[in-house]
C-alpha cells in the first residue's frame, strides 16, 4: 500500500485525502522494522504498542493541518535524547536513561511526528563511515559491501530503506552529509546554533549541529524549519538570521587544478563535473577556486586542539572505563589528554586567520559547490585502514563547521557500479534557506522525483510591485534578481489606475495613476519580495518621475509598487487598454 | 603660546589660521619633554632633530587639509611597533626593533600625526594600575601620590600632561579606559578588530584592542575612524559595520542594588548618580539591571583559560629569561603553564553562555552606563596588595571584551579631593558610531570644554525628505529618531512645488506635488539619514495616498522623499503659501 519510499509530503498526501492513517502508517513500520534487511541501523525503537497508542490517539482527532509533522514517522540519532529510550551514544557503558527529549526531538513530536526509535552511529559521533559501534556497521543501502557513510549512520539507513520519512543526525566534521551522500539522501546541516543542541551528547560542542536526512530538499527543509529556534539551554543556540543569495546568476565555486582530488574515482568525477554542468543551467556561475586553505583548515578539526572537546565532554567516563570504548574511537579521544590551552588558543588563531580567508571568498563567490566525499569505500577496506580513510571521506567536509558555514548536501547520480553519488553546497552563516532553495533544484536535475520547495522569502523580506522596466525579461529586472530578489508572483491592480508610456524614459518606463472612480481592466504587475536592504536601495535609485507608494490589487490587498508623478503625463501616451506593459510592448 | 592641553581640533585650528605651524609645536613638545614633570610616562622619544626634520618637511608644503592629522604630535604605548624606536612592552630584556610601524601607527603618520615616542605600561600590558613596569610608575596627574592606572599608563600621562594631542594604548581587560578615567581623558575601546592589532605584542591575543586616548570624544573619534580599517595581516580584523543605536530615547543600563559597587567611594558613587542623571538630561532612559552574570564572566579573564593567551604571546621569552620579569607579572603569567586544552574549552563554554546573557540583555537595553572603575588608589596601597586591588580596578571593564563590546569612556566629574571619576559607554559590537555620539554629548554635561562631535551618518544611511508629521517635534517624529535617524539638516524644495492639508487624515498630514513651471516659495522640508533596513521598513509602512520619490531641493540636490498621489488632492487645501507645515500647524 504505502510506497517503498516515505515521504512528508507523500504521508501527507494521502492523510490529507483519507487515503491513510497513521495507525495505517504505524503498521506498515512495524512490519518493515520486524523484516529489517539491515538491524544494525537501529539501537533501539518504541515498543510497539506505544507506538500504536500514540498513532490511534492522532488518528482518533483526524487529520490535523496545523501540525505540519502529523502521523510521519522518524528516527534520531542515538546521542539525542528521547525520554523513555536510552541514549547510549553506541557506547553501552555509557547509556543513560535520560528524563527529557532533547529540546528538537520535543519539537517535532509537538507538530506531530512520531518518533520510532534510536539509531546507530559511529560510537560518540567520532567518524565518518558507520563501522565504529559495538552495535554492528550499517550498510550503504545499494550496496552491502560498502559502508553506510557516518557518524549519523543508522539515521541514513532507516531514512533510505523507508523505515521512517525522515531522522536526525549530527554534524561535527561531516556525519550529516557523508551518510547522506552514500545513500541518496538529503542532508541538512544547519548553521551552528540554529538547531538547539541540549540534549545532545557532545562529540566537539563548540562546532556541533543536529542535521536532517531525509528524501528530499523540501522534506528536510520543513524538519529544519520546525526544529530551529533559540534555546537559553544551548550556550551556543543563536536565533536565525536572513542572509540571502542570489537565486539567479550566483557565482558558485568549483574545484580545479591540484585541488580537485577523487582519489581515483573517476566515476564520482564525472558526477561532480556533471552536478556542475547542472548548476550552470540553472542560472549560476561556476568560478574554480583554490580549496587549499579550506582543506587546510579541514585537518584542524582532527589535528589541532578541537579533539580536546571532545574528551572534555565524556572526561570522567573515559577515566573510569576507557576499556569499554571503540578501540579507534578511543584511540582519537585519547589523543587530546595531552593537549595545553596554549594549543588550544593556538588553534583559535589559526582558525582565525582561516576564517577571513573564507570571508574573503565569500566576497566573490555566494556559495560552493563540493563532492560530499570524494570517494566511497568497502566495509572491509575499512576496517584494514580505520584512520587515513575515515580522513578522506571528511575531505571536504572537516572545516565546513569551524568555518561557521551552512550545508546541503544532495544527491547528484549515480555511478556506474550503482552506487549512489552527492554534492554538497556550502555557504556562509545563515544562508540555509537559499542554499536549500538552490539545492532543491539541483536535485531535481539529476532525479527524476523530488518535492519543489516552495520558496518562501523570509519574513524579513518586503514586496515590491513592478509594473514596467523591472517585470521579468524587461531590461531592468537583473535590479530584483541581482540583490535576492524572490519572485512571489503575477497580479492585477485594482480597476481604477490607469496606465502610461512615458515619454523620452530610457529604458522605455509606463507610469502608473490612481483614478478613484474610473473601471478599467487593472494593470498586470509583478509582486517581489526584496531584502531590506536591497529594497532600501532599490527604492533610493529610482528616477523621477517615479516613486513608490501604495497600489491597490485586485485581490484587495494594497502593496508597495510603482506609482509616477502627475505633471509626467505630459507627453505621455494613455495605454490602460493594453493592461500592462508586457501587452503594450509586444503590440510595437 | 600654546595652550597647556594639546588638542587634534586646537592645533588643527591653529595650522589653519596660520597662527602656528608643526616647527613651533614640535619645539614646544620638546620643551616640555625635557621639563616633564613624569618621566616615568615615556619609555622612549624619538630623537629632537628626527622629530624637527618631520616636522619642517611637513611645514614646507603648508597645512594640507587632506590629511586630517597634519602636525599633530601623538605617542604610542611601547607594545606597538614603531618603525625606529625599540619595542620593549616595559620588558628590557624583551625589547626588539621593529623593521616596520605597527599598521595603526602607519595609518596615522599618513594622516600627517608626528610620532613623539613611546610610552610606559604595565608590562605585557598585564594590569590595570601602571606600577608594574621598571621603566617606573606613571602617577595620576592630578595627584602625584596616586596611580595613573594601567596599562596604558604612559600614553595617558601624556596626552593629560599636553606632550602630545592623543596617544594609542591598549585594552585587553580595561588597559585602555581605566589610565583615561584617572586622568580626566577619553579612552575609546574600539569593537574588537576593528583597528589592526598587526605589529602590536599580543597580550591576550583574542581579546585585544587597539585604543585611543585623547581629551575629547571628538579627537578620540576621530583618530579611531582614520586608525581603523580591515588589515588581512591580523586574523582578527573584522570590517566595519553600522549598529546604530537611538540617540533619542535610548534605553541604558545602570547599576542597581548589591551590584551598585564603589567599595566605599562614595564620592564616586555620587558622581555616578550625577552621570546616570546628566545620561537621563540627554533624553535616555535609565533602566536597572542586573551586573551580576557580568560580573561573573570578567573573572573568566584572569580567572580562565584565557590567562594561557598571555604565556603563548611570549613562552619562549619566558623559557629563557622569566627571572628578568616583573614579579607580579611573571606569576600571573606563569600561572597559565599547567592549563589543559580541555580547561580551555571549558572557558569557551562558559563564555558562551555568558553572550547569550548579554544579547539577551541588548534586546532590552541599547548601551550600558558603567563606572570605568569603582575607586582609585595610592601607589603605596597598590603596591601592597598588588593583585587584588588591581582585579578591584577592572570590576567594570574586564567583561567588554570578552563579551564583544564597543566602550567609550569619558569624564564624568571631580571628587572633592581633586581627583576624576570616569563612565564608560558600553554597546555590542560596532556600535562604536553612536557609543561616541552619546558620549560627546555625556561629557560635554560634566566638562565646560569639550569639541563637539560633529555626527555622521554610516556611508551605508540613506537620505529621506519629511516635509510634514514626520519633521522634528510632530507626531510621527519618533519613526525615525526610534530607528537611529540622523537629522543631516533643514532644507527647502525648488520653487516648482505646491502644497496641500489632505483631508481626513490622521495625524493631519500634507501632500507635496510638484508643478513643473510654477514658482512658489519653495517648501521646508529636513533631511534625515536612516539605516537601509529602517528606511526600507519605514518607506514599506507609508500609507496612501503618499509614496516617496525624488525630490528636487532648492540646492540643485534631487533627494528621496515625501510626495503625494493627485487625486488625494480632492477636498484638500492648498497651503504652498506657508512654505511648509510647521508654519501652517502654527497657523491654526
Amino acid at each position: 500500500m504505502l510506497p517503498e519510499k516515505l515521504t512528508i509530503h507523500g504521508l501527507t498526501a494521502l492523510y490529507r485525502a483519507g487515503d491513510a492513517s497513521p495507525v495505517t502508517v504505524i503498521e506498515e513500520v512495524l512490519h518493515r522494522l520486524a523484516n529489517n534487511p539491515d538491524p544494525a541501523a537501529w539501537i533501539s525503537t518504541v515498543p510497539p504498542e506505544t507506538l500504536r497508542d500514540r498513532a490511534a490517539e492522532l488518528a482518533k482527532g483526524g487529520y490535523d493541518p496545523s501540525r505540519p509533522l502529523w502521523g510521519i514517522p522518524f528516527a534520531v540519532k542515538d546521542n539525542i535524547d528521547a525520554a523513555g529510550l536510552p541514549t547510549t551514544a553506541a557506547c553501552p557503558a555509557f547509556a543513560y536513561d535520560p528524563a527529557d527529549d532533547a529540546h528538537v526531538v520535543a519539537r517535532l513530536t509537538a507538530a506531530g511526528a512520531i518518533l520510532v526509535g534510536k539509531t546507530n552511529l559511529d560510537q560518540f559521533a567520532t567518524g565518518l563511515n558507520g563501522t565504529r559501534s559495538p552495535y554492528g556497521a550499517p550498510r550503504c543501502v545499494f550496496d552491502g559491501d560498502y559502508i553506510s557513510g557516518g557518524s549519523s549512520s543508522g539515521s541514513a539507513v532507516a531514512v533510505a530503506r523507508g523505515q521512517v520519512a525522515f531522522a536526525l543526525g549530527t554534524d561535527t566534521a561531516g556525519s550529516g552529509r557523508v551518510p547522506a551522500a552514500f545513500n541518496n539522501l538529503v542532508g541538512i546541516k544547519p548553521t551552528k546554533g540554529l538547531l538547539s543542541a541540549a540534549g545532545v551528547v557532545p562529540a566537539c560542542r563548540s562546532q556541533d549541529c543536529v542535521t536532517v536526512l531525509a528524501h528530499c530538499v523540501a522534506d528536510g527543509e520543513l524538519v529544519r524549519r520546525l526544529a530551529e529556534g533559540f534555546d537559553a539551554a544551548d550556550p551556543f543556540s543563536r536565533p536565525a538570521q536572513a542572509r540571502p543569495l542570489r537565486l539567479e546568476g550566483f557565482r558558485f565555486g568549483v574545484l580545479s587544478g591540484a585541488e580537485k582530488v577523487f582519489l581515483g574515482d573517476d566515476a564520482a568525477e564525472a558526477l561532480y563535473d556533471a552536478a556542475v554542468a547542472n548548476m550552470t543551467a540553472l542560472g549560476g556561475i561556476p568560478v574554480p577556486f583554490d580549496y587549499a586553505p579550506l582543506r587546510e583548515c579541514a585537518h584542524l578539526l582532527y589535528g589541532g586542539p578541537w579533539v580536546a572537546e571532545r574528551l572534555a565532554a565524556i572526561e570522567e567516563f573515559v577515566e573510569v572505563q576507557a576499556d569499554a570504548m571503540d578501540p579507534t574511537v578511543r584511540a582519537i579521544i585519547q589523543g587530546a589528554a595531552g593537549k595545553s590551552a596554549i594549543e588550544a588558543f593556538v588553534g583559535q588563531y589559526a582558525l582565525a586567520f582561516y576564517a577571513q580567508t573564507i570571508a574573503g571568498m565569500w566576497a566573490d563567490l555566494d556559495l560552493l559547490l563540493l563532492p560530499t566525499t570524494p570517494t566511497i569505500y568497502t566495509l572491509s577496506d575499512m576496517l584494514a585502514d580505520p584512520v587515513r580513510l575515515n580522513s578522506n571521506l571528511g575531505r571536504y567536509t572537516n572545516f565546513v563547521n569551524l568555518l561557521d558555514c551552512a550545508a546541503v548536501a544532495v544527491p547528484a547520480g549515480f555511478r556506474p557500479n550503482g552506487l549512489p553519488f552527492g554534492v554538497t553546497l556550502v555557504g556562509p552563516a545563515f544562508t540555509d534557506n537559499d542554499l536549500a532553495n538552490i539545492g532543491d533544484r539541483l536535485h531535481a536535475k539529476s532525479s527524476p522525483v523530488t518535492y519543489p520547495l516552495k520558496i518562501v522569502p523570509p519574513p524579513t523580506y518586503l514586496p515590491i510591485l513592478v509594473v514596467g522596466a523591472h517585470l521579468t525579461g524587461m531590461p531592468l529586472n537583473t535590479e530584483l534578481t541581482g540583490v535576492g530578489g524572490i519572485l512571489l508572483g503575477a497580479v492585477r491592480t485594482a480597476p481604477d489606475y490607469r496606465f502610461y508610456a512615458l515619454a523620452g524614459t530610457v529604458p522605455p518606463k509606463p507610469g502608473l495613476i490612481r483614478d478613484p472612480g474610473f473601471r478599467g481592466p487593472g494593470i498586470l504587475a509583478e509582486e517581489w519580495a526584496l531584502p531590506p536592504s536591497a529594497f532600501a536601495a532599490f527604492v533610493a535609485r529610482i528616477p523621477a518621475p517615479l516613486g513608490v507608494g501604495k497600489v491597490a490589487l485586485s485581490d484587495g490587498r494594497q502593496v508597495t509598487g510603482f506609482l509616477c508623478e502627475g505633471h509626467a503625463l505630459a507627453g505621455a501616451t494613455e495605454i490602460t487598454g493594453f493592461g500592462g506593459w508586457r501587452a503594450y510592448r509586444a503590440s510595437l
